[in-house]
C-alpha cells in the first residue's frame, strides 16, 4: 500500500509494479488521482488502502502525518514505511519516522527508501548508489522491507535500531561536507601563489626588461603554483597531528577531548590529503606536457642556431644535468609514494586492511 | 551431505572437509565413486546419506531432480542447498530452486555456491570474487548455510526470499551484457575516423607530393583519432538525457515509458562514459610520448639546420605559441574533470555518496 | 557495563558514553581509578557493575580471565563481549572468546571491537577501516552488539558462528603477510638487474672510453632496470598456472593437493602481479620524463650545432624512426591492458564480476 500521491509516491508505486508487486494507493481525492498512477495499481479511499495492505508506504509530508491518526484502529499490526526526508539537516528535534512510531504505537514503523531518488524509483536503479538504508526496532518488519526493497533491485543496508533514523534522514540532504573547507582552502592557496608566480615570471621582467612573456601564464605559472599548494596542503594533513600530540603532552593525559578547531582538522586530514595528491598529480601531467609547447621548440631551436652561427661546440653543464635528473627521480618516486596513500584512501581498499596496515602505509 | 558425484560435488566436499565438516557422500554407485572423493568423507547410497546429513547439497543436474523424489520421506525437515547452474539464460520457465521446492514442500530449499565455480572451491578462494549468494524462504535455513560460507571462507552475501534464484542463477552465465554495445560503438566509430585521418594524413599526401609519411600510422593517426573517438562517446553520455527530457515535454508527463531503443541507451551510459575516458586517457598518454619518438628529434634537428645555414635568428609566431598553450592546458582540465568522474563510478565511492552528491559530480 | 581499567577499556568508556549510553565500569580499585574515566560514566566494583549492566564487555588480558569466576552467578544469562587480542598470531590452541564462553557457558559471549583501536574508539571512526567484526553463538546477542557497534559509528559484520573467533582475534596482528615475499623478489631482481645496466651503461664505457656517465644514474640505468623487473614479475604470475596444469596432467587427477611451494606461489599471484603493473607504470612515467631533462636538451643542441657546422641536412634514418615508433605504441597497448588487470582487482570492481567475467579479463 501507498499512502500520498505526490512525486514519490507515483515513482513508488511505478517501481512496485513493475516489480510484480500487487498495490493499493490510499488517497484523499481517488477519482481525480487515478489517472496519475499506473494502470495496474489499484487506487481507493486511505481507509481502504491502508485496510487491503499489509506494508503501508507512508509517502506524505511531516505535517500531515497526524490526518492518519482516523486511520490509527485500521493500521494496528501493519507494517508503516516512512520514506519521507527534510528540507534541513536536523530540522525537527526528533526524526520523521520517531514521530510516525510515537503516533502508531501499534504499527511496526521501519524507516528506508528516503535516500533514493523518485527519479532513481522510477527508472530503476543503473548507476551510482543503489543502497537502501534500512532501520526499525522490530527486526521482523525490518527484514520483510530489506526483502521488498532486494526484488526492487536495490541493496538493502540494515542500520540498526529506530534510533539510526535521524542519521539517515540527514543523509540526503549532505552535499559534500567534509569537502568544503579543504576545497576552498586549495583555491585560497591556488590564488595567493599563483598571484606571487605571475608577479614574478611574467610581471616583473616585463617591468624590468619589457619583455612580453604573457604566454608562460596558462602553463608555467599554473605549473609552478600546483607543487607549492600540494606541499602546503601535505604539511597541513601531517601538521595536527604534531599539535594533538603536543596538546596531549602539554595536559598528560590522552582523554582530553581536543579543541573544537583542532578537532575539526583532525577530521579534514584524508580530503586536505587527497587534494593534496590531485595538485602533484596535475603537476606531474603539466611538467609533461612543457616539450609538447610550441614555445618549447622554439626556444631549442632559437638556442641551437645561436650556437652554430657562433660555432660553440660544447655547451654541456654538469652542474645543471645533474640537479634537472635528481629533480625528477625525486618527483617521480614522491608522487609514486603519494599515489599509494590516494590508493588505500579507497573505501573497499582501507576496508580490507586492518589499522596496524593502515598506519603502517601512512 | 552431498549428492552427487560429479566435478562439482567433488570440489565441494574437498572444500568441506578442508574446512572442518564431517561429510557424507550419496551416490548412486557408491563403490565406483568413492575413490573419487577425499579419503575423510564417507561415501554411500543416496538414501543413507539423506538419512545422515542435515544440510545437504544438490549437485546434479535439474533433470534429474525427480530421481530423488524416492528420498522425499528421508528428507522432511532438512535444508536443501539447490547449487545448479544453468545453461542458458531464463532457460526454464522457473528457476532450478524453485523448482526443486516444489518437489520438496517439506524442506528448506535455499539457493546458494552456484555462482561460485568448481575451481575456486577446491582451490579456496583467493582472488577474484568471494561473495556467495544466498537466499530462501526459510530465515532459519538461509542462516545456517550463510555460517557454512563463512567458514569455508567465502563472504554470504543474504539475496532475500527464493524469488530471487531466477536473478541468482543468470549471474553466472553473465559475460558483461553491458559492455557489449558499447565496446563494438567504440571499435566502429574508431575505425571510422581512423579512415578517416589515414587518408587525410597518409594517403592524399602521399598521392599528391609523392610523400612517404607511413610511419605515421602507428602514433600519430591513432592519436588524432582517440580525441575523435572521446568526444563522439562523450555526447553520446549526455545527449539520451536530453532526449529523455524532450519526450517528457512532448507526452507531458514523467510517468510513461520511454521507448526500448531509448531506454538501452540510458542504461549504457556508464559504459559509454568510462571508454569515452580510456580513449581521452590513451590519447594523453600518446600526446606526451610524442616527444620521445625518433621522429620528432629528426624533423627538430632539421629545422634547426636549416634556420643556422639560412643565418635567420627567430622564428618566434606569437600566434601558434598562444596556441598551443591554450590547447594543452584546456586538454589538462578537461581529463582531470574525466577522472573525477571514473573514480565516482568505482562502485565503493558510488555507494558512499547520495544521490544530491552524485548528481552534482555527474 | 566495562569490565577493566586499561587504555582500551577507558576510550570504551569514552565513545560509549559519547554515542548517548549509559555506563557503569567495574574496576577492582574503583576510587583510584574512578579519575580515569570520563565524569558521566559511573566507576564501581566489578560485582556491582556485572549485576547493573546487560551488556559487558570484557576489556582485561586473557590471563585474568579466571579471576572473574566469582562473577559467575551476577553475569547468568548477561552478554559477554570479547574485546581481546593475542601478540602472536595463534598463541593459544583455542581463541580468548571461546576461552570466555568455556568460562561462562551461561552468558551469551560475543566476539567484537579487537579489530578497533584504542585511538579509533576515543577519537570516533574517521579513516580506514570502520568494520567492526562481530562473531557469536548467540543470534539475539550478536544482534544487540551489531547495534551498538552502528551507534558508536561503526559498520557491523556478521562473521557467523563463535568458530571464526579465531580468525578474527588473528586479524589485528597481520602485516600485509601477502606482500612480504612479492615485495622482496622485485626488489632482489631490481638490485639484480640495476647492477648489470650499471656496468652496461655506465662503468664500461668509463673503463673503455673514459667517458663519464654517471648523470645516467638516477633515470636512465633506473629507466632500463624497471621493464626487466617487470617482465620476469609478470612471467611469475602465469608461470604456476601452467605448473598447476603439468602437474595434474602429470598425476592424472584435478583433485591432489598441488605441493606448498607451488600453492605458496599461486597465492601470491595477485601481488606479484599488481607490482609488475606498479613497475611498468613507474618506467612509463620515467620513460614520459627523459625529454624533460637538461642532459637530453643538450645532447639535441650539440648535434644540431654539428650538423649545421657541417652543413649536412638530413639525418633521416627510416629504420631508426620505424622501431621507435612500434616499440612506443606497443608499450601504450601493454601498459592499457595491464591498467586493465589492476583495475579488476580492486574489491569492489572484482565483487561486481562472476568468475566468468574475472577469467575472461584475466
Amino acid at each position: 500500500g501507498v499512502l500520498g500521491s505526490g512525486d514519490f509516491a507515483r515513482s513508488l508505486a511505478v517501481r512496485l509494479v513493475c516489480s510484480g508487486f500487487r498495490v493499493v494507493v490510499g488517497s484523499r481525492n481517488p477519482k481525480r488521482k487515478a489517472s496519475l498512477f499506473p494502470a495496474a495499481a489499484e487506487v481507493t479511499f486511505q481507509a481502504e488502502a491502508a485496510k487491503k495492505a499489509d506494508v503501508i508506504f507512508v509517502a506524505i509530508f511531516r505535517e500531515h502525518y497526524s490526518t492518519l491518526c482516523d486511520l490509527a484502529d485500521v493500521l494496528v499490526g501493519k507494517i508503516l514505511v516512512d520514506v519521507s526526508n527534510n528540507t534541513e539537516i536536523n530540522h525537527h528535534k526528533e526524526s520523521n519516522a520517531e514521530y510516525l512510531a510515537s503516533l502508531f504505537p501499534a504499527c511496526a514503523v521501519v524507516k528506508a527508501f528516503n535516500v533514493v531518488s523518485a527519479w532513481t524509483l522510477q527508472s530503476g536503479a543503473r548507476d551510482g548508489n543503489k543502497q537502501v538504508l534500512i532501520c526499525s526496532n522490530n527486526q521482523e518488519a525490518k527484514r520483510t522491507v530489506a526483502e521488498i526493497a532486494q526484488v526492487m533491485g536495490f541493496t538493502p543496508v540494515d542500520m540498526g535500531c529506530m534510533s539510526s533514523a535521524c542519521e539517515i534522514e540527514n543523509i540526503p540532504l549532505r552535499l559534500l561536507p567534509a569537502w568544503k573547507i579543504p576545497i576552498f582552502l586549495a583555491l585560497g592557496l591556488f590564488l595567493c601563489f599563483f598571484t606571487y608566480n605571475l608577479i614574478r615570471q611574467v610581471i616583473h621582467p616585463y617591468i624590468r626588461e619589457q619583455k612580453n612573456k604573457l604566454y608562460k601564464i596558462p602553463i608555467e605559472v599554473v605549473n609552478t603554483t600546483l607543487p607549492c599548494v600540494s606541499y602546503v596542503m601535505l604539511s597541513l594533513v601531517y601538521l595536527p597531528g604534531v599539535l594533538a600530540a603536543c596538546s596531549q603532552l602539554y595536559y598528560g593525559t590522552k582523554y582530553r577531548r581536543f579543541p573544537d578547531w583542532l578537532d575539526q582538522w583532525l577530521q579534514h586530514r584524508k580530503q586536505i590529503g587527497l587534494l593534496s595528491f590531485f595538485c602533484a598529480a596535475l603537476h606531474a601531467v603539466y611538467s609533461l606536457c612543457l616539450p609538447l609547447r610550441r614555445s618549447h621548440r622554439y626556444l631549442l631551436i632559437e638556442t641551437a642556431v645561436k650556437q652554430a652561427v657562433e660555432k660553440k661546440m660544447t655547451i654541456w653543464v654538469e652542474e645543471e644535468v645533474w640537479r634537472m635528473e635528481i629533480y625528477i627521480s625525486v618527483g617521480i618516486i614522491a608522487l609514486g609514494l603519494l599515489s599509494l596513500l590516494a590508493i588505500t584512501s579507497l573505501p573497499s581498499i582501507a576496508n580490507s586492511l586492518n589499522w596496524r596496515e593502515f598506519s603502517f602505509i601512512q
